[in-house]
């Protein structure tokens, strides 16, 4: 089996975990390397692991937005299949000194993101953490007709939802110790996972392909490329940037945000030229949500960003961009789980 | 809904974590409190979180046992529900200096054990982590029955599979700086979720509950006692003894090990006089291992251990006995992830 992720250190590690897979057994119909897995009747299956200083700060969220959050970023997974989520398990680890006022609020807030989603909890773990708190949260939901990663046609348009950067411009607000504006804490600390907008497109469009943009669009747009076979060419001044980010005055910094800022949870979709088009009003209608096209896939392989000049411009490699200053500098990602030094290229 | 588990700090949190849950939506069948949550199709789901100097140390264990151990503990609670596994998610948290090495050893005994149960790896997260390894292992199957914990009725026999206590007495050799011996160590390092046995014994006999023995015979007993509103006596000179628990020739060492020695995974069932014992010898012989009846239920709550005068012996709270050392002494638990001082009773 080939798992087919775009680039970055933290996915060449799932390669290597995942090297001489056996085959799928027939209940499976998709497994590793898509957003979620699929079982051949419909199941759909995610995880999605929150680690404290590397995923939050305690410094920056309420021990209510930690776990929204947490749940969010998994039933995220969720509507980038366009599935309908069912059933959440939660995982904690907290240290004994945050049991149980602090652990309790984590919780709280993960039931509120849960119940937001028409989900409900109904298991998990709970241990003791020596360390940091950490959160892993399972979502279970169903899809008649999951969209992957892998449908992008050469031809087709890329279109994301929403407006991107909105949750880097609160790390960027909170790391010089400023209060970020108040569209931007929104964003970051209580993401919404684009469920509702999924399944609508994905019942109105021909949908070819679909990701949620979890480590930012230009990563994510490499997952797609990759699994699809195909080369993905993002326009930059076509990106839809949050106003708070845009607001920063910053050019390197909108650029850097818009693309490479993970979290938003916003969706990024594949249809052939004029499909999305057609339902563009009907959508930003109904959901009060931005829909906007930001490139085009060709033949080829990997992901190229054009400048307003059309210029390509050049970036080092892309990863999740998650808490500023543990990447490096001189790329378009922030984060990579696993950077080595040397990699970035 | 009220959560009905047995005695303890860890479960009183987890009563805390699900305060004012709303009604469970009829797709699902079972929600928190057993082994696994159970949709109304037969749907299985569980999920199991193991932390690094929590449920195992790295001196103890090899990279590949760590990994093998924490997906058989998930996989257990698959065999408590007599389900059949299918799909395996794993969450993997590793320090920067663990990858790719020791991580690939680790995650290269999770699949063994994930594929040694007839179930396949579909998916997972991978993050870095600042401190421990934390490994949260999400098990999917399907059970056409589930059997739950809260069957038990007054009158019922108490059987379980196996022998008990070989992973404590492997800790307590460990612990001692002594080479656990070679049974022990086995137990200890490479612990058999018992998919098959519990699919066959739910097979041939109407059982009226299941759960598999992670936090020890006297905890889990105590959770099928509070799920069913029973009572639950134990005869201790009845259960079996692992032979190399048995061997360390220390009395308070061998009760203990066994009555609360978690993380053996065998199983306890309960069912009406004289149904186990209609196939205890196919069983026997199916298997190869022991199946013993251990005690029986009457109207009331709680457990209660019988000595082998037909006394009542006297403890503590109850908890998962992991690694020895952090619970306390008195009691015979071992380890209750958030005991705080006074808790014991």
């Amino acid at each position: 089996m080939v798992i087919r992720l775009g680039p970055g250190y933290e996915f060449d590690l799932i390669r290597r975990f995942l090297e001489d897979m056996p085959p799928l057994p027939d209940a499976v119909r998709v497994g590793p390397g898509d957003d979620a897995a699929v079982l051949r009747d419909g199941t759909v299956v995610s995880v999605d692991m929150s680690v404290e200083n590397v995923h939050f700060r305690r410094a920056w969220l309420e021990p209510e937005d930690i776990g929204y959050r947490a749940a969010a970023a998994a039933l995220s997974d969720l509507a980038a299949m366009a599935a309908e989520p069912l059933v959440v398990l939660a995982a904690t680890a907290f240290a004994p000194q945050d049991v149980p006022d602090f652990a309790d609020r984590v919780v709280h807030g993960l039931r509120q993101a849960v119940e937001a989603a028409g989900a409900v909890l109904v298991g998990g773990d709970v241990t003791s953490s020596p360390g940091p708190v950490v959160l892993d949260v399972t979502v279970l939901g169903r899809a008649e007709r999951p969209v992957l990663r892998s449908g992008v046609q050469p031809g087709d348009e890329l279109w994301v939802t929403g407006e991107l950067g909105g949750a880097a411009a609160a790390v960027v607000a909170l790391t010089t110790g400023a209060v970020p504006p108040p569209g931007a804490a929104q964003a970051f600390r209580r993401p919404v996972p684009r469920i509702a907008e999924a399944r609508w497109l994905a019942g109105h469009v021909a949908l070819h392909a679909l990701i949620d943009l979890s480590d930012g669009l230009s990563g994510d747009a490499g997952h797609l490329a990759a699994a699809s076979g195909v080369s993905i060419t993002i326009r930059s001044a076509d990106v839809p940037v949050h106003p708070d980010l845009a607001a920063s005055g910053d050019e390197r910094r909108r650029i850097k945000g818009s693309l490479a800022g993970g979290e938003d949870y916003e969706l990024c979709l594949a249809a052939a030229p004029g499909a999305v088009e057609a339902v563009h009003d009907a959508f930003v209608e109904r959901f009060g949500l931005a829909l906007t096209r930001v490139g085009a896939a060709q033949a080829g392989e990997g992901v190229t960003i054009l400048d307003a000049q059309g210029e390509v411009m050049k970036f080092g490699t892309f990863g999740s961009a998650v808490l500023p200053g543990q990447g490096q500098e001189d790329d378009l990602g922030g984060f990579d789980h696993f950077r080595k030094s040397g990699d970035a290229g």
